[in-house]
């Protein structure tokens, strides 16, 4: 027995992948590279993934069970800006603790150029963002944030927002998450309006 | 006379190159592909720019008086806010107009790589982050924004928002610029508080 599980294997080739995608890109990373990191064969990496886009399919995956994770925050009973403040927290804060930060970029930039690779991701983000617009549909009906507010309008500055604080999390190794919450709070409240 | 001056020809270089390192990254462009998107041979083309590292100090030297034409919108008698919101959208206006905008997500995939390449374009940010410190800083000490504010939490939160619209501009191409200015404003209202 080697102790670990083909599950334990598979999280470790990912979570070497993540680096190295982070690191040097998709395009740039090799399954050399990701073997190493992995400190594993390519016999032993070959067994779980035959191929660099079958890990790329499989970091996709994941995305998509952490999105449908960090949407709980959404269906909880408070106002809706409460809500979108513990959603962005709870992304930047995940990214965070999971040092996915340069993934989330590489990911960002492979969506820009719209290739197949990055429409995977893409369809996560895009999964997400029907379920904000859903709350704020709601929310404008009930008069809970300003109704003259674009919801789409809205949907694209909170998008930004969450992506320049990912982007920002990088460029600034020094980055509090901590102190960061009342000032995404007065920047969600102030674009939405409302009491 | 060939009709077009050596100034004509650099600008010809650079323009040929920023849509190269936006489409292959800086590390991912050659000569090559820069000589073919300007039409130029290498010969022509290595009489401007020795070499690729030669494209790009130029390059940030563009971005060095651009940013400094763009911070002219800090220096007008006006409320701090209406600064603000002018700097942002005098950004994501000539970022649009010049099609550069998978250039400077290039550029931000750069400087978190924090290479010396990378380096040269942040320093320009640096510029510019200094010039709103200031403004900033002034306007909470006469009061015109929430005096209990951070100021280097709000910098970052600005400069996250100003980040985050650049990268939402190449994600979605119907991205209506024209319509984004009331968002913004409410948006860095929200953030700075005040009257």
């Amino acid at each position: 027995m080697s102790g670990r599980s083909g599950d334990d294997r598979r999280v470790q080739i990912l979570d070497a992948a993540r680096v190295c995608f982070g690191r040097f890109g998709f395009h740039g990373a090799s399954m050399h590279q990701i073997c190493r990191e992995a400190g594993m064969s390519p016999g032993a990496l070959y067994r779980y993934f035959p191929s660099k886009e079958s890990i790329i399919a499989a970091i996709a995956a994941d995305e998509r069970v952490e999105a449908l994770e960090i949407l709980r925050t959404l269906s909880v009973e408070a106002p809706l800006v409460d809500r979108i403040v513990a959603l962005c927290m709870a992304y930047l804060g995940g990214v965070k603790a999971r040092g996915h930060g340069a993934l989330m970029v590489e990911i960002c930039v492979e969506s820009i150029r719209n290739s197949a690779l990055g429409r995977q991701f893409h369809e996560v983000e895009c999964g997400v963002r029907d379920a904000v617009k859903v709350a704020l549909t709601e929310a404008s009906a009930r008069g809970e944030i300003d109704p003259a507010l674009d919801v789409e309008m809205a949907l694209t500055v909170l998008f930004s927002i969450g992506d320049g604080l990912v982007l920002r999390m990088q460029l600034e190794p020094e980055f509090d998450l901590a102190r960061l919450e009342p000032y995404v709070r007065r920047t969600v409240q102030g674009l939405l309006g409302g009491s």
